[in-house]
């Protein structure tokens, strides 16, 4: 039987603390998940966990970015971690056992990435815009915010929990991010032309942009021909 | 509806890392689990981890034992954690799935001891003695010990698993196939005039632009910003 988890990648956003990079990367070792990214981490705390128990190759193997687009650019499908069930959303947001089986089901036909914000401050809102929908783990409302090793261990969990019921299903590929990331700068582009997006108000239209592309869940066959679109569109609107 | 883990006791047999001590508090606190037994904690360890975030009442409540008879006197079920899945056990082994089951019907008549041992040997055989049967989270045969309080978190989740999950979460109404279609007109006039779509080649083409419209599955907020957005563009390439 396959690796369940071989198509998941684990994304920490800008990690400070050394136990907790560590924590992550052991539960990832347990559950064997062995792909693990790294955006901005804290420069002492990444050389530091390297030290987790059992959890030595996979830390040397993670790949550190400097952004989270392209830490996911590779990603089929992209889902943010929040502990938040009242912060005003613009994404859908699941539990882990309802996202699980989401993930679950598009892992047989790419690449997911599962995203963890900063002990401190959870993911931003322009981290949740690079995300397809956020995800929570059911916890007491009046204590939601766990500790960042043991989130990730108990997603891992979930989504090899139950993986023997599986059913392999047919399915087209999805986008990657790059392709979504491109589609969404060629809509600001001609949303920008034909005089949509005023001066200055780029930064949060591309937000509703991005976060509007990630929604549509396109196909790879549909993003080529999106863009095949948008090309001739935003030439026409130029000259 | 009852919190279904305050008949469960999480019970730490001679624990010797302050902060494993703390994150287990705090998994404790986040799934709504208020009972932590500590048999022959290290005494520096346990002063040091009254500061776990949000986990301080629990700590303070915490009781100690001497030995582990007397911490699980007034439960009626036993259930030893562990690891380990050749040791010679002597007890029946349930993954945490079938053991999730026979706690969570336990947990509704009476007391629930869940006991993990400490971090470097797990629990003798002397504590399993104690136990009734044992249970262990399926994790990879080449890396099959979890960090204390990761290991804790997981069980908690999975107890309360399909309790919290029922509460409802945030999801939005999808567009309407006349959303969809308005999109779809749109588009097609868009692409007529930036002439992506050649004079007589409008029917093939708009067939393909429908198609990748419904494939979007766009929720209505989507589609309403959507359409403000097409609407200007198309205005901008006919004027």
């Amino acid at each position: 039987m396959a690796n369940p988890l071989e198509s998941l990648c684990v994304v920490l956003v800008s990690p400070r603390n050394p136990l907790n990079i560590g924590a992550a990367a052991r539960a990832m070792s347990n559950f064997g998940c062995f792909q693990l990214r790294l955006v901005t981490p804290y420069g002492p705390s990444y050389s530091e966990a390297r030290s987790a128990v059992g959890a030595a190759p996979l830390l040397q193997k993670a790949a550190e970015y400097a952004v989270l687009a392209d830490a996911v650019a590779d990603c089929q499908v992209v889902v943010g971690t929040t502990a938040a069930r009242d912060r005003d959303l613009q994404h859908p947001l699941r539990t882990l056992e309802q996202g699980g089986k989401l993930i679950r089901a598009a892992m047989v036909s790419g690449r997911v990435a599962l995203v963890f914000g900063s002990e401190k401050r959870g993911l931003s809102n322009n981290d949740f815009s690079h995300c397809h929908w956020l995800m929570r783990i059911p916890t007491r409302d009046e204590h939601s915010s766990m500790n960042l090793g043991q989130a990730v261990a108990v997603c891992l969990y979930e989504l090899s929990r139950g993986w023997r019921n599986k059913r392999s299903v047919t399915s087209f590929p999805s986008a990657t991010s790059a392709q979504q990331e491109r589609i969404t700068l060629q809509f600001v582009d001609a949303l920008l032309a034909s005089g949509y997006i005023k001066t200055g108000a780029t930064s949060s239209t591309e937000k509703k942009v991005r976060r509007l592309v990630r929604g549509m869940a396109l196909k790879q066959d549909d993003a080529d021909a999106l863009q095949g679109m948008l090309r001739k569109v935003v030439w026409k609107l130029d000259h």
